[in-house]
């Protein structure tokens, strides 16, 4: 497996001006996430403080920041990314199926305003799953529940009941989900996730629904999930000034790094997220290189 | 005298993001700097990581710039700031000859490469001066030098030519000076500014000059001079991750508070010290209101 210099997991103007600089920088990059960018930022009607682009909507940016990676040869790779793991000397990133590494990874997903769920993150990994496609082998003709923040989560859902006995699809979305025959759909709002007689149970207003997995599909992961180890405060991840995460090779930018949430800061930030991350790079190599 | 909500020193991509978004938020802003913008900028042969502008000239940068802050109706003045003063509730600008106020203040000076000269700092109000408007009637009949990092400042020199009875010109940079006759051009490197029976001496490589009064005319202060009680480390300005520095009401952002020496990055951070700035003024007229 190709190993890249640094995996940036996010394509709003952290994650892009990160991958941008990392690549001006001469490092090999892996990008991760929707090819439309931020859905956040194409959505925002007027962009006043994004200096060069006075009342810019955030659909015109988008496409100048898509111009900006395409002109410098930049990818985007849409795969989720579902997990990060510290190998001490590498990352190991989980990413659908597949898996990637990085010598070094910038968190750039942005913040989710949906809170885990209680009980969500006690059972996580054991009946609770936030990537259908790498864990619905473990549930071959069982019962399955998919709470789904996103109507781009359907896929997963059928792939799912290719494998289940049956799924539960709990849309938290306002669209109508158009998904295959055997799927039943439930629109009640999950409250919570218990356990009970060895089986997991998800808690709507209206009722009691047990299952053998449950899968938690939100359009960003809590950080704290998404790299076990990694210290938070609160909703955000704990940086100094030069984006550095309390893990060595670990660095984060944009609204996860904290407020204020600003489009030109977040690409501020990830600027200096990948100079950092080259810095780290480039010293350890010269370690290596001395021993 | 009007006294603004935020003023902004220097005209980089720090200070512009800074008052643009200060501007967004309905505060009235003071915005002093060059009016041709960074002069490092404009001279930037191309820049690469500024998101949404691939591969782009200094000067085309400078350009959109310059136009976004005309779009929102936000003017430059061009007055030199020789200091800043904490009043305690609000800031007094020491503008050229005039005096401006405002109850918050965002340092975007950038860094100079230049280091004070040996003396310099010591000999600060007792006979050296950085401005030259400001303090040329002290030297009346006098002889005066200056020390000077730019042409710009040859209009300085002229002025306090009208002043003194002597003024010796210390030029730091490649063009022949345009002077009035009677200002003596001595191009020797100044090595430092001593005192000596009660005169101030400026010591070259090939020899010593007294003079009364020595000013020193650089592109920018030093931040601990230009704002004394102002707390640095190195050459930048101590702040946290709201870029708030050690006097309350007082922000710094770009260069001038910290490495990577990067647009974007500079840009990022004007945003995030204009917010702040408008926080802490809206959190003190909150007191205020309940006083």
């Amino acid at each position: 497996m190709a190993r890249y210099d640094i995996a940036v997991i996010g394509t709003g103007p952290a994650g892009i001006s990160a991958a941008i600089t990392a690549k001006v920088r001469n490092k090999s990059v892996l990008l991760l996430g929707s090819r439309d960018l931020s859905g956040k930022l194409a959505k925002a009607h007027e962009i006043r403080n994004y200096p060069g682009f006075p009342a810019v909507s955030g659909a015109d940016l988008a496409k100048a920041l898509s111009a900006h990676l395409s002109q410098m040869g930049i990818e985007i790779s849409d795969r989720r990314v579902s997990a990060i793991y510290a190998m001490g000397e590498y990352f190991t990133l989980q990413c659908g199926p597949d898996f990637e590494e990085a010598d070094a990874v910038i968190l750039a997903t942005g913040v989710t305003a949906a809170k885990a769920l209680p009980g969500e993150e006690a059972l996580l990994g054991r009946g609770v799953s936030y990537c259908a496609t790498c864990d619905a082998s473990l549930y071959r003709g069982k019962r399955c529940a998919v709470l789904s923040w996103s109507a781009a989560e359907e896929g997963e859902a059928e792939f799912l009941s290719e494998v289940a006995s049956e799924v539960l699809y709990f849309p938290v979305y306002k669209e109508e989900p158009r998904l295959a025959d055997g799927i039943r759909v439930i629109r009640e709002k999950p409250l919570a996730i218990e356990e009970e007689n060895g089986q997991r149970v998800v808690v709507t207003g209206e009722g009691r629904y047990p299952a053998d997995g449950v899968f938690v599909l939100r359009e960003s992961i809590a950080p704290g999930q998404l790299v076990p180890g990694l210290e938070t405060e609160g909703a955000h991840i704990r940086v100094d000034r030069s984006m550095a995460t309390s893990l060595p090779g670990c660095f984060a930018c944009g609204d996860i790094a904290g407020t204020p949430y600003q489009y030109i800061k977040a690409a501020g930030e990830g600027n200096v997220a990948a100079l950092s991350a080259v810095a780290y790079l480039d010293k350890r190599r010269r370690k290596d290189d001395n021993t």
